[in-house]
């Protein structure tokens, strides 16, 4: 992976904008010529597909014998994997919930003339494999060299479908270029599947009811422990040269694998095409006595229909979705190629259609962090569907309600008081597994108390807050005035044993993000309790009641949050990431060999511990939150320091940092890092991908952009903007919803415009400059240098 | 366990002297009355025996369902246990080594008309368990109840030989009390055995070979990975009534157990006995192709010699050493209990027999911490050996000396120079697994060179320091050289990111012990080579060739050496244990409610890192190595401080902070902890006996009396004294071996008498004055009040 490293160096060390070749910029593609074997999970990653429901990684069809990780997931449905870790502590979760690598449906064996296609054994040429942004389909195409010389064209296509979720379609054709053959069919389904990474190597599936008929094929697997049934069922149709055809199914079953095989002789230079209709569903959805039944029938349902039928379903509701959530960018292929594919993976991934779901670090693309929620969520995706829908985002804000009995637990399991969010969870209970995080990375509290604040400032809408999200900043309060530890020779607060943002620095004292966001939830929480009483007494009391918060309970809080401690060293006028940090040696991010990045696949453990290097935003994510306390300077000498020391090893720091930099007037760091996140993935550039794709990220992106460029938030209740184009950009647009309106905002080379599309009548600002916005009238305004 | 820690309360917060009720205050056995179901784990911990070469828990020769660990160890012989920890860090180790529960051997089955005696199932009176320590035999005696009320009594009896510890022998003695029986033996060797605290659940061992003949069986189990080869050979004798007696042995064999089964029919009030010999050797001290032979010859020449005759062979053997060894009290019973139990078990474990093993923290009486060598062995263990047999010293300096290249390949895997010697090992290579404590607790390095100088110091003999001693040094004061971040704001060096001896705080900076001992180790390391470069010109020049040292390196040590940074607090008169030490809550450990201790099992991770709470020795254990650096205020001042907030929940703690007491004055303090290391394992005190003994920390009880009460250490190249009686004591004894001679020290209520036994006329101090002890003249002077 020593060439993606090279390309990250690119670039964040100089202003080369060429994309790296792995895939021809494109706008509206995602395209790999030649297959590469080695970096075969990398593409795989690339390459997965989801529709909110399921997902399923670029694997092949025809199988491969090389080096895969055949994963298909369903949201939602995971298992509780014993915990394992080198020394039991107390404290420590039972077990790390995994989203369960399911029945995979996505096999279609191909054989010719008796031999089994495997790119990993046979000759071939002209791999292409393309990714249509547009549609969110994908197709593969090679044309297969047997030992005799004679060629076969094949061509996959597969789509998952967003017009119905449990449902997936694939399509493969075969066509003997230069001599007629026997191509044979096997499309299948598997339940022997694995979880690579599971702890102790166990089996997550049970088999509880498998059908082979000759219309359909199902298996219906139920996980251990948490006994979700998934049942998954397939169908097929053939065609040669596009006319239906039949042939004989002849079943077959070799474990938990079953399904049919379909010989059909085909003349030269004719095309046989097989269509695999599969749906997926489960025990979540549906009742489980009528589990089989109700995906059987779907997927029959869809062979009927028809492979184009559905996919011009599909491409439907996909146009739709671009209408609205399309970031166009005129002059800067590589950067419209990125944000398009991270905007593409992020909506088919999570539109919040279940409420009990999450989004995990790699959505539905891998298996690693086990796909539960982290604090990525409200760090760092939550501006997203904030700024594109609301109800989303309030559906976010609910799952940490939910939660908050189990967050609860996990305080009192610490001996704590009030509610510590899990660092990873899938059903609110912790499941990290390492005490420097699992007990020390509290600050994740702090963003679940700022997603309400974010919220409740952008909708205007202060129902959420007094209905639930009170309820949950007293809880996160109170965790905070458990966990402090009042020192009365320096008369201050401090916050002891914690581990920042930065996860290259554990347990340390008095971080200064962790410190400053801890005594804002309690101002805040107090703010809004004030305002609670201002506005609706009554409410006010029975809240106080029923939460048993006391006068005193709050004269407390006051004074931790006005006598917290913040580590500030006068020489360098700059925040202390934590107590200790100027003592290490402060070399930058210049002075590290390109080969030794990223640090964490080439240093030890002690080493970047003992080194200044920042993973992830830390103080700057500090400086990203709460911009206003912090004047142009402040931040700036605070940026100048630490993004010197950031080598943005979590793909959650670069689109802070760019934030940032576009906000103290640093364009060409804020395009930098930008670009950096919106193609982290496409050019592997923290080097692996290969375990996934960095989904809360992508959010991130799409924030870089317009909170950064186009410098969008909320100010004085009004939305405001000060926006500026990125040098060598022509043009950039986005739309997002704001309080009952959808808005489309352009900024060209010398303007910005401010379009109502719905909704009514607006004023907004732009460069601190009220502007009027009417569906008859645009704001226009200038851009400023 | 509740009880076990109000006991603990009672020795460390009051002057209450008495023993626990767990065990008869005897002086020369442990005896426990009436059987604890509740507590078996624990007694069989504290009834385990040993040889050096092998070890046996103290769990029961006729079977028990009941909960248990049967556990038998050969030194030497281990598996690298696949690595577990939650998340892999680059730098971490591939295994763990653990010592294998290997083929049990001391199964000896009895039925009784056809039922199966077990103590977990049936009724039984009179049970007696009792370790002889003068012999080192452990009997055991109940009389068993049959459904109709028949009664039976048995009698077990075994022994580990000291004379051949390749022998063990069991003597099973069945008496029908009151009715006539068909008493059956079924003595066998059960090669199915685990490792309970195997990582993934692994198979340790594979049988290789088996033999099940009329005189002898035997099972040859071959470790999985290091290939030892262990074999066990088992004959038989009955006795009827003290008489040889025949009878048919009917083979049976299931998996891998195998033995034999011996049908007596027996007499009202007749005794019947089977005496069972065992040999256990194995690849490591025998050709493989002839092991089986050589260990059933063994057995079988063992039969015919007896068991009467074995055993008195033993038996002198342990009279020799306990004429060596022995520490006697009068005046206190439960101390001279204690003391005692601690010695043999020392001598059971580590002679230095070998000197390719080392002294696990567990001995060879459990599986917790895979039975490795640790720095207890040099922090705390080595004076112990030191000071009654120099060979043995010098073998355990010698085995960190051949693991010097090991050691420099774990500082490399860091990224460091020089060597960082393993925090647990079997063969030099680093086995622990977290990285606070594998990568962070370094402080072990200094552990390492300060044997040396205790060696050279106390032998006076200068050939290993600078033959072998010399080449550890350098290699260790390059990894601190390596290890130190220079300050230039402060202008000095520091060791960011360890953990100390107190593991209850980790990734700490300037941590003041290792800060010290680095500093140290660096100014003796330059002062050896001086020395060498003044007492052999050309060694030193040949050393310093070899070794590559540079006037410049050395330069640089100097420069660290004097410029180390030690935390201290000015107002407070202390060091402080680590930065950030005192902005913890300052309470003390008698502010922590008694049901909380221990608090490792009371208190979540989170809760016990933030407080100020110390596991062990830290500040003090700088204390302890370098009296002669801190004048006695300031000892006590830091003493006063830290002990105040050590909770000593590690077994190497009390005996460290027991030693500085008695050279501060602090005697009442002094004995309390001596108290608690000499019967920590009889009394349970960290609740944790039940995964095996505290091994080394019976080290640190010798030294407690020797070098805390008796003031013994080595002043100005002669051996010197500081003696007094603790409070209700009438006199206590040891002796040890210096330079050549063998001392008898004996401190009575107003005097101490140093005797010579043999060697050279000596001069010794005592209370700073020399006296001259020869063999006709015992020097005696009077105790300081």
């Amino acid at each position: 992976m020593n060439g993606d490293h090279r390309t990250l160096h690119v670039i964040n060390g100089s202003r080369k904008r060429d994309c790296s070749s792995l895939f021809e910029p494109d706008a509206w593609s995602i395209r790999e010529e030649g297959f590469h074997p080695e970096r075969s999970r990398f593409t795989e990653s690339i390459f997965s597909l989801a529709n909110e429901h399921m997902g399923v990684r670029g694997f092949f069809e025809e199988g491969y014998s090389g080096d895969s990780l055949p994963g298909t997931y369903v949201a939602g449905v995971y298992y509780p994997d014993r915990t394992k870790v080198g020394w039991w502590k107390i404290g420590y979760p039972e077990y790390y919930a995994r989203l369960v690598n399911l029945t995979n449906w996505l096999m279609v064996g191909v054989e010719l003339d008796g031999e089994r296609i495997d790119l990993a054994i046979g000759r071939f040429r002209d791999f292409r494999r393309t990714l249509d942004m547009r549609r969110a389909v994908l197709t593969r195409s090679y044309v297969w060299q047997a030992a005799d010389g004679r060629e076969t064209g094949l061509t996959f296509t597969r789509f998952l479908s967003l017009a119905d979720p449990e449902l997936a379609c694939i399509s493969v054709t075969v066509t003997p270029l230069d001599h007629a053959a026997v191509v044979v069919f096997m499309p299948a389904l598997d339940g022997g599947v694995i979880n690579e990474d599971a702890n102790y190597g166990e089996v997550f599936l049970d088999e509880v009811e498998r059908g082979l008929d000759p219309e359909v094929v199902f298996l219906t697997m139920r996980t251990r422990k948490t006994a979700f049934d998934v049942c998954t069922a397939m169908t097929v149709r053939l065609r040669l040269d596009g006319a239906g055809k039949e042939s004989e199914k002849i079943p077959f079953a070799e474990g938990h694998r079953l399904g049919w095989r379909l010989a059909v002789p085909v003349a030269a230079g004719r095309s046989v095409t097989l269509e695999k209709y599969v749906a997926v569903c489960t025990s979540r959805d549906h009742p489980r006595e009528t589990l089989a039944r109700t995906t059987t029938a779907k997927a029959q349902a869809a062979g009927e229909r028809g492979f184009t039928e559905l996919l011009a379903e599909h491409g439907k509701v996909m146009a739709e979705k671009w209408a609205e959530y399309d970031v166009e960018i005129e002059g800067d292929v590589c950067a419209q190629q990125g944000v398009r594919y991270n905007i593409l993976q992020l909506l088919m991934t999570y539109q919040g259609r279940d409420p009990l779901l999450n989004i995990g670090p790699k959505g539905l693309t891998g298996e690693k962090y086990g796909g539960g929620a982290y604090w990525d969520t409200e760090g760092v995706c939550f501006p997203f569907y904030l700024y594109t829908d609301a109800r989303v985002a309030r559906n976010l804000l609910l799952y940490r309600y939910r939660h908050l009995r189990a967050a609860e637990e996990n305080a009192a399991r610490l001996g704590l008081p009030g509610a510590l969010y899990p660092m990873a969870t899938m059903d609110g209970r912790e499941c990290h597994n390492e005490w420097e995080i699992t007990f020390e990375e509290i600050h994740r509290n702090a963003a679940i108390a700022y997603a309400i604040y974010s919220y409740t400032e952008y909708t205007g809408d202060r129902s959420y807050l007094f209905t639930y999200g009170l309820e949950v900043l007293v809880a996160i309060s109170r965790f905070w005035a458990g966990r402090v530890t009042y020192n009365p020779r320096k008369d201050c607060y401090m916050l002891l044993g914690v581990t920042g943002p930065n996860e290259y620095e554990n347990n340390v004292n008095n971080n200064w993000y962790t410190n400053l966001m801890a005594a804002w939830t309690i101002e805040y929480t107090l703010d809004a309790l004030d305002l609670l009483a201002r506005e609706d007494r009554e409410a006010h009391e029975k809240l106080v009641h029923r939460l048993g918060l006391t006068e005193q309970e709050r004269w407390r809080w006051r004074e931790i949050q006005q006598k917290m401690y913040y580590p500030y060293d006068d020489e360098l006028g700059i925040f202390i990431q934590n107590d200790g940090y100027l003592d290490k040696e402060q070399i930058t991010v210049a002075d590290i060999p390109p080969e030794d990045l990223p640090l964490n696949q080439h240093w030890s453990w002690d080493r970047i511990l003992r080194s200044p290097f920042i993973k992830q935003a830390d103080v700057v994510q500090g400086l990203y939150f709460l911009p206003d306390r912090f004047d142009l300077d402040c931040q700036r000498r605070n940026f100048d320091y630490y993004e010197a020391r950031t080598v943005h090893e979590s793909s959650l720091s670069p689109c802070v940092h760019s934030i940032v930099a576009s906000r103290i007037g640093y364009r060409e760091k804020a395009y930098q890092l930008f670009l950096r996140s919106a193609r982290l993935d496409l050019e592997d550039l923290n080097g692996d991908t290969r375990d996934g794709l960095h989904l809360t990220s992508m959010g991130g992106t799409w924030a870089a952009l317009v909170q950064g460029f186009a410098g969008m938030r909320v100010k004085d209740d009004r939305l405001s903007l000060a926006p500026y184009l990125p040098s060598g950009w022509r043009k950039y647009s986005f739309q997002i919803e704001f309080r009952g309106r959808r808005l489309a905002i352009t900024v060209e080379e010398d303007k910005v415009v401010v379009g109502l599309l719905s909704g009514e009548v607006l004023e907004i600002l732009i460069h601190d400059r009220p502007y009027r916005v009417s569906k008859d009238q645009p704001a226009i305004a200038a851009l400023r240098a």
